[in-house]
């Protein structure tokens, strides 16, 4: 049971930014219901409204917290419509979020293992608003939960949850075939390739230009040229060394990304 | 008396951006003054200098702060001048901020209830510049506050604060009208009409732009429509699904808004 | 010994901005290895790879940050090559940082007194990847340092490690002259020229534009006017009232600024 997990901190991922007031309030809310409670910002400036970006970042999160974390992502287009509410478990921590796919891209340890649809209005705050739920439902509901409130009062256990698949790359004779995922401050393209999977002396092209092969670290390359590496989520990255990838390659998300077995 | 309050957590409204330190630097002096105080950042991203922004973002969030919440408002364009620094309360709260009208639109339970000129300088840190309050002044001040410090040690009460009037809608035989007070980051626009002044029936009209009646979520329009929403602060929202309404209509602040009552 | 040091926040540095998760996963990190951790953000929106503008946040902060504070700066252009990463110590504050200089600006009473290397493996997280030393070096060391870890325990003391001199400002009989070091969000310009040492009456120079004296505030001149004041790091600051001093003025870093001494 949750409920016997160990408390941790409560972590935020909203898409509100920080030039509005709304992170804050979603904050004031919880300390309302739980004074004590200790908030995390896992970051706020996410494209607005980007579920597969609060995907990846909860993928590439969820292991480097600890054990009680309960992972709070209000990135959520449909609030206000017919869409759940979803309170989630894995092996380790909990997860509020709308029913979205947000949560789809949890794997590995930090797989879920019990979805439950949020009803109880009684753990809602009255003044309910149709287009806040993160200050209405989720933060009054986060409260509840870090003061030891039994999932189970929340709501009935689902498994019809929206998911989308992970992005599997295709594999042929000749290379290991994906994409670029998505893009980082610093115009690092991520991949769904893992390095892993990338042989000893295979190289990586992107769209046509030969990247050469894995690199461990940026300093292998002069500043300005491109390379790829074995990036911090398991996943192969495109980056140039003191630069921007994005820019520079005009790389988009969705490229062709191949590595190509060495003959 | 404040001093009763129940200890809250120190929540910063400055408007210094997160490229600089000086968000930081005010929190340092802070945890120097008081170990053990809880910080909470409403926003940072605030834009430079917009009083009017900072009053909306405080009326929007003290109703959703713990009793005994201590507010410090640091967006202060006249730092340095003559401008008093003013402590505040209402009920259930306290603040700091510049004498510049910021505090003016608290309304409701979160009425000020007893203001005073924050003046004694044995509370001001020594190195005292004219152009940093918030770390000189404002710091050491929220700290001593939090440590229990009698609000009545600071200076003296005051009744000639700097007060914008809240601008009141205009109430016609035919339509209430009102403006756009500002943009959020997904370009919604928030204005001054109070969502439960709109009847039943009425349609809601940006400048010459019809669009229809008060919807309760943004998922009744398809895709790239506009619509009004009953918005989260109580009051109605000019919004474009999936989409944003600032852009795509070119909306402004001071834009006309109109409530026409069904004939 | 800094282990002896009175337990104050950890202090973040980095310049991984706040659109991606990663200065949440160093969050996660260190609370993995240290739940009761308090942490700070001096700032998250630093310009990325930009040491000097560190150097000079962690100038400005740390006087005004608890003894005890420990700073970890993690902007680190060169991660993943040979850089070593340091552990150091002032009379006050123990610091994390790569070997690039991002310490140098420490000076008078926060000046290093003990830097270490850190190396010993045992402390990292076994996943250590090549791109995320923030989250698989920095975070775990931190943590093991705020539960009391001996630094000795980290590495062999070292004395050369990267330095910038101070850029300090040239003297003549008719002048004292120095440059533009940074600008700060409002677009207002940090000099490397100290305030004390501008004599009464003398008149600050921009490349060719003559700002007057030192100004005490702001509102000493009318909006849209560039003036000079103390700034509130001890240095001559080059501002415009109400307006952004560099867009207005096309101002750069390394511009030379004049103070004329008055004949």
């Amino acid at each position: 049971m949750s409920a016997a997990m160990p408390p941790g901190p409560i972590v935020l991922l909203p898409d509100f930014g920080d030039r509005d007031p709304y992170v804050g309030i979603v904050k004031g809310a919880i300390l309302s219901g739980a004074p004590k409670a200790r908030l995390v910002d896992l970051c706020h400036g996410l494209a607005p409204q980007d579920v597969r970006a609060a995907a990846l970042a909860l993928r590439m999160a969820a292991p480097y917290f600890p054990a009680g974390s309960l992972f709070v992502a209000v990135v959520d287009p449909g609030v206000g419509s017919a869409r759940r509410i979803l309170w989630a478990r894995s092996r380790r921590q909990q997860f509020l979020a709308p029913d979205n796919g947000v949560l789809s891209w949890l794997a590995g340890g930090d797989a879920l293992v019990e979805l439950r649809s949020v009803e109880n209005e009684k753990y809602f705050l009255s003044s309910s608003s149709a287009t806040f739920h993160g200050r209405d439902r989720f933060a009054p509901v986060a409260a509840a939960l870090s003061r030891g409130l039994s999932p189970a009062r929340l709501g009935p256990r689902v498994d019809d949850a929206a998911r989308w698949p992970w992005p599997e790359p295709r594999s042929s004779a000749a290379a290991l075939s994906g994409v670029v995922l998505s893009f980082d401050r610093f115009g690092n393209a991520v991949t769904n390739l893992p390095s892993a999977r990338v042989p000893e002396g295979a190289r990586v092209v992107h769209r046509t230009r030969d990247l050469g092969p894995l690199r461990s670290h940026y300093a292998e390359v002069p500043p300005g040229r491109a390379l790829a590496v074995a990036g911090s989520a398991g996943l192969v990255e495109l980056c140039a060394r003191q630069a921007d990838f994005r820019a520079r390659f005009r790389a988009k998300t969705g490229d062709p990304v191949h590595v190509r077995h060495r003959r």
